[in-house]
């Protein structure tokens, strides 16, 4: 049962702005970590594409979209090439990119959710591979440049909880058939607020209980 | 080619019980690099779902069993939450876990050689893609901690053989017609025997041969 | 719309070939990590064999060829059984694992490049998928062995620029209908000759433009 929850221009438009911003991150980070000019495009390739081309493979729609699409290919190329010409402005910018960056996180949760109940998945799986476009490409990011991804580290602000707030509100509109306009705008904007309050005043997720060890934290601090 | 070699709700609870124990070996490790809520929930979807949704993938059963089978997804958040709120009673079980996971190792390499041959590949194919599918989740779940894969360091007890073992039993009993729950219990019983026998004796794999290096082995020792 | 620009053995040849001397690659880095004989099959097959089952996942020809042909599959335990016994010699032979590794870029290139058009592809996304087919296992090699891909380090001689020549030489030949034995040859001897001109001369890439920090200059060159 595939049907077209957006119209085709509008899901592109919204996708070509949200791989924009996942790869000047990817650039950002390739510059940060002292990467070749090869290494920049390749993690803003990776950060942008990698989570939809996670989606399309499991869903079965192959070749992905990134594949299909020449747009998506050439956008990070020139985000790579902006972050290269211009890094120490956009760098200044931080606030920028972290702003892009929960705009894009917002946008690919919506997408991402739409189009794999397109393909057929159920709503829980929908937003979970929702869930899993808009974080993927991060993630694969930070397991080129050998960190332990963001999502994942305690220390950094929540990232997970905007996505997946995103992800089951866009499950939810499918579910009552009120996919339109207006709701998905509306799970954009939660996402895309919900993540910069978390910047705004570094909203931490828990770790596990009776994690007191002092020595851990201490290292995990410095580190 | 496709024939159901077990009865879909066997093959089922194997899977599930599989998937439990790998799940808890993730979100263990995950407490055990300071990783927040999310990184545990991370961490235990990727470890328990991940071989199989690179083993679904390969065979072309898109969407994979994790994104159609709700409990296939939910299995790991039950885990999650055990370990999040359990973790030092989980951990003082460690005895446990491996038990567990060395079940789930055999129960993978049963069902993941299985389903490869049911949709067609050889028998060699289908032996390696059940391996994969047993091990292929720790991989995973050792690269997303930033750590060098258990299964391929020479300083932990063995893990392939057994799941080498496993599969080839496996693919013989396919060969020979002879796939039954007695067959299959038994392949499944031997992996686990072998990676328990493994532990207790702490059985290592052969480093390449000319390999004398003291300065080396300190070092490796040391970390 | 499938059509074999090469006759079927030739290709077949060029994979085995190229399938090889990756592996051997892969395998000597997994000695110098200290791995197990498992952690030596494990990286040589992911090297040999991960670039070809991302792209053959990616344009849905599933299951991959690595799993439907035997010789695809046992290729690299040969090629991991002569560096376990012979490391050394193989070692010390490193100019001839650069060849041989260069030979392979070129190889992969044209078969990776071909075969994605093959199946459907427009030809920047099958020089794109070529380029990925050539140098995808050995960033799945440097993940495994928990080190930053060459691909991206900065301080490694130029190994992206000659593939994606040879992936646009393959590309514009399909453009004008001039795939042949000789401009297939001849892309493979650029993409060879052009990696070993970038080991003779440490050609390298610069990185972004004011990356003028000593510290992390000095820092990088340490580590």
């Amino acid at each position: 049962m595939i049907q077209d929850l957006f119209s085709p221009s509008v899901q592109h438009a919204l996708d070509i702005v949200g791989i924009f911003v996942f790869a000047i991150s990817g650039a950002l980070l390739a510059v940060r970590k002292n990467f070749d000019v090869f290494g920049i495009v390749v993690l803003a390739e990776v950060t942008a594409l990698g989570g939809g081309i996670f989606r399309d493979v499991v869903i079965g729609a192959v070749p992905p979209a990134a594949f299909v699409d020449l747009g998506y290919f050439i956008t990070p190329l020139f985000a790579a090439a902006l972050v290269f010409f211009l890094h120490p402005e956009v760098e200044r910018t931080q606030l920028a990119v972290n702003v892009f960056d929960a705009a894009g996180l917002g946008l690919f949760c919506v997408t991402g959710t739409t189009k794999a109940y397109e393909y057929g998945l159920g709503l829980t799986a929908s937003a979970a591979l929702g869930l899993a476009t808009a974080v993927g490409g991060g993630v694969l990011r930070d397991i080129i440049a050998n960190e332990v991804p963001s999502l994942v580290r305690w220390d950094r602000d929540l990232y997970a909880v905007p996505a997946i707030v995103g992800s089951a509100m866009v499950a939810l509109c499918i579910n009552y058939d009120m996919v339109n306009a207006f709701t998905s705008s509306l799970a954009v904007v939660t996402t895309f607020v919900l993540r910069l309050l978390a910047l705004r005043y570094h909203w931490r997720a828990p770790r596990a209980w009776h994690r007191r060890s002092t020595a851990v934290e201490v290292e995990e601090v410095a580190s």
